[in-house]
């Protein structure tokens, strides 16, 4: 298939960019790509693809903008239940400890994914993958953590494991059991206060359960990401080498949440242990950046996030580009501060409230966070031999993303060769 | 068609809600919507419904919330060109005369709207209206303003009747031929320095010459609303008085943006002329809220603006409310500040930036935005003998809007008795 005639073709070709270099489109007018199977063939401008594969079946994108799909390398997209009285009461004016005592905060998720079966959270999770790939992500990043017990942190692995089977988006795991203390270690959640002892939970027994139980249900993939809230009220900077560690030494690739609130030094632990990445990056001192930026671990940020507290502080992108660094952006697709599926959104607010220019901001979803979850030799753009994992935008010019706000601008979704429409409308029904 | 069985039934009776009166949402639980032909005819418990008229054919809400179509009382959602470049050039660090010198700003959007063919005037509005459509908007506020010259002008205005008549969304129509000063009439358009003669030029020949041609090409349809954008570089408060004036001596209702940038005293004239709404709102002083709160004139405000911006300033909501004001939310769809289509994005904005709950938000975007366009009697809420255009939204809990942001929680649009599926989703072609 012959996807031809771009307005404009983003090829985001060269691999993952640093610094300064961020925002290279690599712009083909009135480009075309050659898809095979699963595959890009080739790309190139449409008169030169259409002479070398003369009959090839087309799909006109006439007036469009054709991009690689977008990479979300940070979602908690699976959970039971759901905080929107938790929501109206804080626009009410009600305090965390108000909010606490009404049952809400990340607790009151890990309540409700305990309870649900493994059919209910598979049901309430597909709608929002949908809703990720009618908005143009095409692989997912989805960590598990609010289970905070062994059985249901296997469970919402099996879930997420058979939903990335079902597709059409890919998945990219994480094991998040260092997502919160749990409960039990909690004078708050009626155990005793002994963060240490969930920690060693952790390390001691899910981490080494986790592997195993991996090898045996998802033998032909690679082991998940193992990721730590490193974060006061969460785990130490010290709980949160002590997990990292653990799972690196069990073969896991490591990611960590860092400087969401405060600065605990987790990035420049980040980047000593290897990691795929450091993500949050709010509160991040410039010895952190000045660390991340002579690393391979990418700065993952996740502008939903103060958006959906209506916070003003956003992680400071471009201390993160002059120092080097790999920037990337997520959705953080939650159900206590960002319930957002769409990557489109993160792009508007990153050009708003980080000073991002659309060109960087499409390269940080695509190309690097392919790099955030270590895919970007698969995927990310669109080069000869990747996936090929395509939209069609219904614009003429990338800059209409980051400019355009609150709707879909997606018309179609090729993942792995096949064509879904998703494009705006409605149809009558009665 | 019998539409039941409603997780909440929002039904926003009982008319306009005014300062602290706003929220009042009607729920009815495991409600129902009884309508026949293009209205409303009874509505209630799903038991009760079932009961009263048996053998009713149904569309099964379950697990849905149902509500009023969305209101959107301001919008400039027709143009011709993009400004997308520009939105790039701001970000780089562009200032707004090296925009201007670019050829940016709202003068090269009148370059491309008075070069644009009716026809391509309603092709590209067309996918605007459809994505208000899509995002759940019924009716929906369009202003002319993108001529400033009659002949132009009369060509907006000629397209959004086309587009009214074409549907589904009813559209109201508003002259906005004081949108700016006209090129012509300035020293950076090429004109001369000439503010008060393009004003007299509005009032003398535009007024005049828009009525006549309303009364002949819409003869059954009331007169439009006329705007004007009362502000620094644009309208002086005596120029907006002078066109108001003359618009309400022809018998037109009208309307003002006042007090974005500048407080200027415009929602005060605004009241004394008894103006259907002001819209804008961020800069109004004290004594303009006062005299907001006792009068009918409706406080539109537009938080897309301060968004698209990345301004901190939002119209102070909350002192608009203890005034007791009739606060309503729009769009303020438009190619400069705020390109977004979607009601529900403005409700998202309005929760954290307002402080708006989100049952004063859906209050605001319903039952006070019919009334800011003067349609309260027909539409905004769910009562019978109202036109039935109402919403099936794929959420169990009102407290989803606000709460969740960045895609489209409508299933269907009910518009005028008929059914249009609108859901998130694709289907693969290829």
């Amino acid at each position: 298939m012959l996807i031809h005639s771009a307005t404009q073709l983003l090829t985001l070709s060269g691999g993952p960019q640093r610094g300064g270099a961020l925002g290279s489109l690599g712009i083909i007018e009135n480009g075309a790509v050659l898809v095979r199977d699963e595959k890009i063939v080739s790309v190139g401008r449409t008169d030169e693809l259409r002479a070398a594969y003369p009959g090839e079946p087309g799909l006109d994108a006439t007036g469009c903008m054709v991009m690689p799909g977008f990479v979300d390398p940070h979602t908690h997209v699976i959970w039971g239940g759901d905080r929107a009285r938790e929501f109206e009461m804080r626009l009410e004016g009600a305090k965390y400890l108000d909010i606490l005592a009404a049952g809400g905060g990340i607790i009151s998720t890990v309540r409700a994914t305990r309870t649900a079966s493994i059919e209910a959270l598979i049901a309430q999770t597909r709608p929002r993958l949908l809703r990720m790939f009618a908005t143009g992500t095409t692989t997912a990043e989805a960590k598990s953590g609010y289970g905070l017990q062994t059985a249901t942190e296997l469970r919402l692995l099996k879930a997420l494991l058979a939903l990335d089977d079902e597709g059409p988006m890919d998945l990219a795991i994480t094991f998040l059991g260092a997502h919160a203390i749990a409960p039990e270690y909690t004078l708050a959640g009626g155990g005793q206060d002994d963060p240490q002892g969930y920690t060693d939970l952790v390390c001691e027994t899910m981490l080494p359960i986790v592997r195993q139980w991996w090898e045996t249900h998802a033998p032909r993939l690679p082991l998940p990401f193992v990721d730590v809230f490193c974060e006061n009220k969460a785990f130490t900077l010290e709980q949160s080498r002590q997990v990292l560690t653990v799972a690196c030494s069990l073969g896991f690739p490591v990611k960590i949440h860092a400087d969401e609130f405060d600065n605990l030094g987790g990035a420049s632990m980040a980047v000593e242990l290897g990691a795929a990445s450091a993500d949050h990056l709010v509160k991040t001192s410039d010895a952190d950046i000045a660390a991340l930026g002579k690393s391979d671990t990418v700065a993952v940020s996740l502008p939903c996030t103060p958006f959906g507290l209506a916070e003003p502080e956003y992680t400071p992108a471009q201390k993160i580009l002059d120092a080097d660094g790999i920037l990337a952006l997520a959705t953080d697709c939650n159900p206590g501060t960002a319930w957002n599926e769409s990557m489109q959104f993160v792009i508007a607010l990153a050009c708003r409230y980080m000073g991002l220019t659309p060109a960087q901001a499409i390269a940080a979803s695509t190309i690097n966070s392919a790099h955030a979850i270590r895919r970007a030799d698969k995927i990310g753009s669109l080069e000869e031999g990747k996936q090929a994992d395509l939209l069609v935008m219904s614009v003429p010019d990338y800059r209409h993303l980051g400019y355009r706000f609150g709707t879909n601008l997606v018309k179609q979704v090729i993942k792995r060769g096949r064509v879904y429409s998703v494009d705006v409308g409605y149809y009558r029904t009665a």
